[in-house]
């Protein structure tokens, strides 16, 4: 790794440079590293952040999570912070003020620049997880009737203010998008082509109202550097690039492992004890609640225990086998929902392949466990309750994982959100219910 | 969504137009929509693909995952195969041969460019989850001398085998890499500047050997659209675009989420029975020595049970809350060891929190399990056995969970693929020892 500045010698910088030395410095300084050290609960912020110019403090704060902004712009007085906001793209401006109280926006609205007030009241209008949250409504528009060298000189004029300028945009006097063309493809066209001549006609573009994951699944498809985002009557309203992007694929998945684990999605790792019980506390008194169905179901056979005491050592096998197999489909069709991998056209396919895989694994390990069933009592009749049991609880199982998931989906619950309980209660009631049953029935030949 | 081909309206003008109207069409098609045409099995792929020119189907290629892509390639006669392959970027390439055998790799060396065979040589010398296997070797390097004017020049002869353009790089006479401008800065500059005075010098570039995971968290903080590849001498190798990274991220997490559910990372959603009982059984086996240990735990309490049979119910509700709480950690940690957010520096705070949290937690349900089981038996005794082994269990689990993913990363083992499996046994063999031994001590005030 070279020119990555350590956490150590950056800050050293911070504290020692005076203003005119850092301000020279700082083109070489990325704000993401500024933002680590920043973080540091130990380090004097506000005196540090007083030495750094205001376009570059923006900068900073387009690199924080949306949580931590707030608290870092009250350290500024009110008239630095306008100031600061209006060094900000549009898309960043509406992702810090949509999480103040209505009348901050109402005030920052007003004493921001005019056009990027406007812009920005639009963006709140849409919701974060759509093309419309993502999106930033600063792009390079151009006419058809230009030429190259029209263009370019443009470019120069216009572009400073561009998030992105790696393609440019073909609107007509509606702001309808007509066409799309590379920086690239523009730099190697001589001076007089016409833009008409050269531009894509077809230009993919996505609806301002999509879900992120969806517009995330179309990214990775097609692998474009940005996409144009449209309403209804293919005005052009902002730009998606793909950067955004990695984001949304590295949050909807952390989202999906920690739902999965029976965690909040918002739990952070070195967070507060409480926020974090908060967080867990209810997930594990529903599994508490499911548990006790369970032991409940034990509870009704405990006659048969009586008899029998060596069931209570097999129970815990046979449900949680089941729970492990049930865990598996599940994990595999939430992960194929999340990928868009899983369809209306091989949905029968896979639940014919999942009813399969639990009858084959079923039965290598219900055998196995019989064996050692008839090992440890030495009456073979235990063994095959056991046995019986093992592959009659693991292909439910296989199938519970396979449809709750889908009807979770299909109820537009995220499918993530509570398989897992559903899942390991039903693998745990059906599995005590099946194996103390069936022992219930032929306890004559067990005791 | 605009100018999305439905499948239906591709396959039809795949199959009705010839060869001279699909090309022209071709223009406005996304190789990725003719693959998914091309996957589906009662299409005759063949017919299709003979009528495409030889670079669309090269771009087809580059859309294909690695697993089918020999497939693809076995349709085409040799001289064909060799001509696609030429159409390639070295490091499709590279990712086609990686798979095939050594015979088989040399014979396509032999015969494709010579330039790229040396390139391809090289890339294949890198291991596939490094900086060195996602890298393309094609880019636009300059030499610091040249001008703005002299710059756009050559890119119009240069460009049009370079898959991004996005930066060019600025080395010396021996490749070393010196600078760094986007085209965005080359296209707003005057034509007689220098690239020397308008180059960035402090090029962060990325290590060759460095693992995928942690180039993707770079990508992710910084936002860049490429980085430069370079050797421990600072000779540029490579670059590494952000669209590739947008796959790492993905693949990253789908690994650590089918691991975490017991799935092997490769299971296809939609592939054979067959495969995916040799992906999940040997887990199941695994889970199924696990479950024996923790069944054997059961087992030695037995005299207990034979006297106070409600003791089975209880047992899976305290084993099975300890394997709650202990998934809970587990997924929090291994998520952040995957995202950089667990690190050296709070490891110590994580570790507190945990406790904590396993504290407040434990008191919470072991005091409503203790109030069910008063209720359940009427003896308040039963309830403080209860009680007590859940707060402990749980504890435990949270410990365990804590630890078990940072040992296993300190023995540079993937923490998802066996985490579970350990805090499961864990807490299960913890629960029932905690509760039936406790249960065993008090035995004459249960009975």
């Amino acid at each position: 790794m070279k020119n990555f500045l350590t956490k150590q010698d950056l800050k050293k910088l911070l504290i020692d440079s005076n203003i005119t030395k850092l301000t020279q410095d700082l083109e070489d300084i990325h704000p993401a590293d500024i933002l680590e050290v920043l973080r540091d609960r130990d380090f004097d912020k506000l005196k540090v952040m007083k030495k750094l110019p205001i376009w570059f403090i923006a900068n900073v704060f387009e690199e924080m999570e949306d949580e931590e902004k707030e608290d870092f712009l009250n350290l500024f007085s009110e008239a630095e912070q306008y100031k600061i906001v209006n060094e900000m793209t549009s898309d960043e401006i509406a992702d810090l003020l949509s999480n103040f109280r209505p009348e901050k926006i109402i005030k920052f609205l007003r004493n921001i620049e005019e056009g990027a007030a406007k812009a920005v009241k639009e963006l709140l209008t849409y919701k974060d997880d759509t093309a419309g949250g993502l999106m930033a409504s600063e792009f390079v528009a151009i006419k058809e009737t230009m030429n190259v060298k029209e263009t370019l000189k443009y470019l120069q004029i216009a572009v400073a203010d561009v998030e992105t300028a790696y393609y440019l945009y073909v609107l007509d006097k509606k702001n309808i998008l007509r066409g799309i063309i590379s920086l690239r493809e523009l730099v190697i066209s001589t001076f007089d082509t016409k833009i008409k001549d050269i531009m894509h006609e077809k230009v993919k573009s996505i609806p301002v109202e999509m879900d992120q994951e969806d517009v995330a699944i179309i990214f990775e498809k097609y692998g474009f550097q940005a996409m144009p985002v449209t309403n209804e009557r293919d005005v052009m309203l902002g730009i998606i690039t793909v950067d955004d992007i990695i984001e949304v694929v590295r949050e909807e998945a952390t989202e999906d492992i920690l739902r999965l684990g029976g965690v909040n999605e918002g739990e952070i790792i070195d967070g507060a004890a409480f926020s974090s019980v908060k967080s867990r506390l209810p997930w594990l008194y529903v599994n508490l609640f499911t548990a006790i169905l369970a032991g409940a179901t034990v509870g009704l056979f405990s006659d048969t225990i009586d008899k029998v005491v060596i069931l209570a050592a097999f129970n815990p096998i046979i449900a949680g086998m089941g729970g492990n197999a049930g865990t598996q489909s599940l994990t595999l069709i939430v992960r194929g929902i999340a990928l868009g991998e899983f369809t209306k056209e091989n949905a029968k396919k896979v639940f014919k392949k999942e009813l399969l895989v639990g009858l084959i694994n079923g039965l290598a390990v219900g055998i196995a466990i019989a064996a050692i069933g008839i090992l440890w009592t030495g009456k073979p009749i235990f063994g095959v309750v056991v046995g019986v049991s093992m592959l009659a609880n693991m292909c439910i199982a296989t199938i519970v994982g396979y449809v709750v998931p889908v009807i979770l989906k299909k109820l537009k619950v995220d499918p993530a959100l509570a398989s897992a309980v559903f899942v390991t209660t039903f693998t745990d009631v059906c599995g005590f219910f099946f194996f103390l049953g069936l022992a219930t029935l032929l306890l004559k030949y067990l005791v």
